[in-house]
């Protein structure tokens, strides 16, 4: 069933902080970055007082710093009391949920302009806290006493896929290089190196501090590396999962009608979808995800677009394998066909379908709830050709974003057209 | 600025769980409960194949059960996986917010079918934590360090009320009387038992242990002792304070194209609002919740209402002066004039300008995130007349729910309509 928003939206401006671990910050400053520099991407300019409504997504400011009611209290931070300010909260799809409701929101004709957030302050806990934290993103009857946390859920489904379709694990490795190369040119990732440079780092210093000098052979030598690159939950290692981020991302959406007051070079949401699941155990296979594949199909029905006809997607690579199956999931490649595109370059900004230019969750930073937001403001820049050393070639017109929740709990895709 | 709803809707079915301390139970369970009875409502038969998204009001199930991403969990649990499930979190407000996205999300165009749920359960832990998680509602930066918990914010918004206005402490022990009158007539109420109930217990207990019996002149006697009645914050005393409570409630709201299919008593919503604000540092005074004010004025903008028109309200007294406040805040009384009314009786079922019928969240109980959603549940069953010994006169065609978060960090008010 296919259905049709009562009205148009589109994005008029986008920002984000620097992703990475900023001890001397709050999750306010972090939004009050991303806030700024939207403020001045709005090309016919910003007025604070048209903006009538604020969704922030954000997982567990509630165990990450002890402050529910975010919504509210950042709308205040950032002078918008007294708007209607809303927390969405779907696991590490909150930022793309949030998305959805403000487009919904606007299509409802209750909102004209609406701000949009994602935030997540998750380093000043220990890591085995934020672990904690991020488990109860799982479901705590049914996959949490199997003994498992998130990597382990994640190598589960690496090792169904990869059995399932007889693929390489060294795909895995090949996803990870990729998106560090690309994290490599983008200027707020929280690792701005490629697996190269992470390799020369550690040469020079094992030579400064007079250790025996590691000789790697190329990159996937040293990825395969136990002591370079620790397996954390088989067969996924150490440069096969997102980090634990700190950030803040901002997009401001306005309807169809008003767009000519902000900008001659609108984004528009051409397509949005969401679906939901139960836990693994009750899933048929672990190899996809069901979740993205109904989102996906949700979100190209309405955008009357194929998979073909997508320029370019970030989607939520939370671990190397998400990514292939993500790329699958989408209908981008047939299934079992995603391992062999991520060894082809298929995937690489000179592929025929470009994944995660911005570096993606593994290379950029997954602060949880601002991942979904942060994915819309790389298809911006993208579509806009401000993507730097980074831009894809010949402009893209229509990009795709995919933002997952859990172990699939939640998937959540949207598709921008480029109407200018 | 009037904004109108792209396309209306309805309320054709509600439901929720008793509501109280339930050990043996989970928040899934006490969901179900709600869901069930909510089936058994629709007039005309429900298919749950007909939902196409599920918002679920909860404020911190990842702090009360160590379970975050609840609302495509408890979708799953009760099969209606695989539609869009967000949750929405504004601290106690909560629910009343999921109402109104999942109103915005009809309106939009995007469903035309949607289950509406809130839901809480505090009671697994203990009582200061319990006070700890309730605390991530207030402001960290500015509201805790003054060393309060939610009795000592509205304690001092008791003060600054009774001294600004005049008043007579006595008033709060009145609403206190009132609720518990309503709550002993409701059979889902944590409480149902009036003062006098409850200090017939006490003679009977202390009788039974052969202790001194008791003796109090009347229920103001037995609210003004100290043993009876412990002071909390002052002035706000123990039953000054709504509980800790499990439960859960349910509502589904249709597009009104489709209300024929479901019932021939539809109860339209018919205005919605929201409003943001800062914390209790920044506001001029203390006396009123300005969010409360700003989102009333909506709600009676977008249903062409006055406050004279309204039959009947739920309101949130999560502490009984904020019962107060909210009748001058959403126009019922003159600001100063709340407590007088109080006083006099016009609250009460047989008052001028019945609230909380229900028992309120002092005595009906209030599961954070529930409570805004379940004050629809006896919106639903006055309009109806179905609302048993606490069924006010006449069968009233107009009410309103009125849902607070934090100490007014958010505010939404929701007016509905019988019409039938």
């Amino acid at each position: 069933m296919t259905k049709k928003l009562a009205r148009g939206v589109a994005v008029v401006g986008v920002g984000m902080s620097k992703f990475g671990a900023f001890p001397d910050k709050t999750s306010r400053d972090l939004f009050v970055e991303a806030y700024q520099e939207l403020k001045t991407s709005v090309q016919k300019g910003f007025n604070p007082n048209d903006i009538e409504a604020f969704y922030m997504g954000n997982f567990s400011s509630d165990q990450f710093e002890r402050q529910g009611h975010l919504a509210p209290i950042v709308a205040s931070w950032i002078g918008l009391s007294p708007i209607a300010s809303v927390r969405i909260e779907d696991a590490c799809a909150s930022g793309g949920v949030a998305l959805r409701q403000a487009v919904l929101g606007i299509a409802s004709g209750q909102y004209d302009v609406v701000l949009v957030g994602g935030l997540e302050k998750m380093t000043d806990l220990p890591g085995a806290q934020v672990t904690d934290a991020l488990a109860s993103a799982a479901d705590t009857m049914f996959e949490i006493p199997a003994g498992f946390t998130f990597p382990g859920f994640y190598a589960a489904m690496a090792t169904a896929y990869m059995n399932e379709h007889n693929g390489d694990l060294d795909a895995l490795l090949k996803v990870g290089i990729k998106n560090h190369v690309n994290g490599a040119l983008n200027e707020k990732a929280q690792f701005g190196q490629t697996i190269p440079d992470v390799m020369a780092g550690k040469v020079a210093k094992a030579i400064q501090k007079g250790l025996p000098v590691p000789e790697w052979k190329d990159e996937m030598d040293f990825l395969r590396d136990p002591k370079a690159n620790p397996m954390i939950a088989w067969p996924l290692r150490l440069f096969d999962c997102s980090p634990v981020s700190d950030g803040g991302a901002a997009v401001l959406l306005v309807a169809e009608d008003l767009v000519a007051k902000y900008t001659d070079q609108p984004i528009f949401v051409i397509g949005t979808g969401q679906a939901s699941d139960g836990s693994l155990p009750e899933r048929a296979s672990l190899s996809h995800v069901p979740s993205a594949v109904g989102a996906g199909e949700q979100a190209y029905a309405m955008a009357g677009k194929t998979p073909a006809e997508i320029d370019f997607a970030e989607v939520h690579d939370c671990f190397t394998i998400a990514e292939i199956m993500a790329t699958e999931d989408l209908g981008f490649f047939k299934p079992g066909e995603g391992w062999k595109a991520a060894m082809d370059g298929k995937t690489a900004r000179d592929g025929e379908k470009p994944i995660n230019t911005s570096g993606g969750l593994k290379a950029k930073g997954h602060p949880v709830g601002a991942s979904g937001v942060a994915q819309v403001v790389e298809v911006w820049k993208q579509l806009h050709g401000t993507a730097g050393a980074r831009q894809l070639p010949g402009t893209p017109r229509i990009g795709l974003t995919h933002n997952v929740g859990g172990t699939g709990q939640t998937s959540v895709v949207h598709i921008f057209e480029r109407r200018f």
